[in-house]
């Protein structure tokens, strides 16, 4: 079932610039990241949803004029914090206990831990674990695309400062790592869709210690 | 189903050590990692599935003692490239050509674009490319286990460079990012299992721009 909605998903190339993916549909797709899971449960990034024509216009000026940009109908940018701030992670901490209803000595423990080390670190090695967390969040989207008949392009090909800029990312703590059109496959003029999928075969992809 | 699946799954706190999972599941599980999409399709990493108890047990030594690492059936390390080199871009894409049978001119010029770029990059660069790419291929192997009724627990809680030398990962030129006990919860002792799944609210995940 699974394997089949990946063997189904490709990095799709040419979208028909005339659907649009229906709400109920991104919707479920963004609560396949929001699910995801993060280190420490820190949810460190964001996503933004993109629809506006001119500023995905704009987007696709910064991100190698990739017409799926603006022939899909929406740009899901996933934005990393740019930082482990105290702020940041008390306010998850203290949102898991009021959601619980309890508060667990071990737990906060954990709370200090963490204070007492990520906000201390330099922010570029903060802000590069935070993007490791977005990743997991970006594939379990890719993959609820797939369940929902969704195409999707995942990208790393753009400049992130010019992004963070024209989405004002910088002033939000957030700065842009991945983006990902959603949209509908243009079968007659994707150069992609009826070529093979190709993966490493797994015995030089996995390894057993027995 | 997918997000029923991901709400049903949760960092397992407690494995039942006497249970063992399937053979036909972990390959499934390890499928959904291999089929992962990765950045221009370099599947920059590899999985060692560890079912050695010997050899699980050093790896709790360096991974904070947790329990699930001996007491789950399977431990899976997901290791990243130590570096993008010309052969490894090289045996891809020729991989690519095989594969689907032809040389194509634009699929050349990309190969070229690759080899004139990240060989001469900083390896900490590459690396730090590759792991992200590996988080793809965890979140995905989460989610099979999910669909597999198989738990999970992922970490970054280990010393990576003493679990390189158990593994003797770094001669072959990976280093680990990331690790996932596969077995069964022990829903009687699991301090974790009971409680809610918490995540931030929608609306201080997903933003729109409309």
């Amino acid at each position: 079932m699974l394997l089949d909605k990946l063997n189904w998903r490709y990095a799709t190339k040419k979208m028909d610039p005339t659907k649009v993916v229906p709400d109920d549909k991104v919707e479920r797709i963004l609560e396949a990241a929001r699910l995801a899971p993060t280190s420490s449960g820190l949810q460190p990034y964001e996503v933004i949803v993109v629809t506006n024509p001119e500023v995905r216009a704009r987007i696709r000026e910064v991100a190698w004029n990739q017409a799926q940009v603006t022939d899909g109908s929406h740009l899901l940018v996933f934005a990393a914090w740019d930082n482990y701030t105290p702020e940041r992670i008390n306010q998850m901490f203290d949102l898991v206990n009021e959601e619980r209803g309890f508060r667990n000595e071990g737990w906060e423990n954990y709370r200090q831990m963490l204070l007492n080390n990520y906000p201390q670190r330099d922010p570029e090695v903060n802000f590069q674990h935070a993007a490791r967390q977005a990743y997991i969040g970006f594939g379990l989207a890719l993959t609820a695309a797939a369940f929902e008949g969704v195409d999707a392009t995942p990208m790393e090909g753009f400049e992130p400062d010019k992004l963070d800029e024209i989405l004002g990312l910088r002033e939000r703590g957030l700065r842009s790592v991945t983006i990902m059109p959603l949209g509908y496959r243009e079968v007659e003029s994707d150069w992609l869709v009826n070529l093979k999928k190709v993966r490493r075969p797994k015995d030089s992809f996995v390894s057993v210690v027995a």
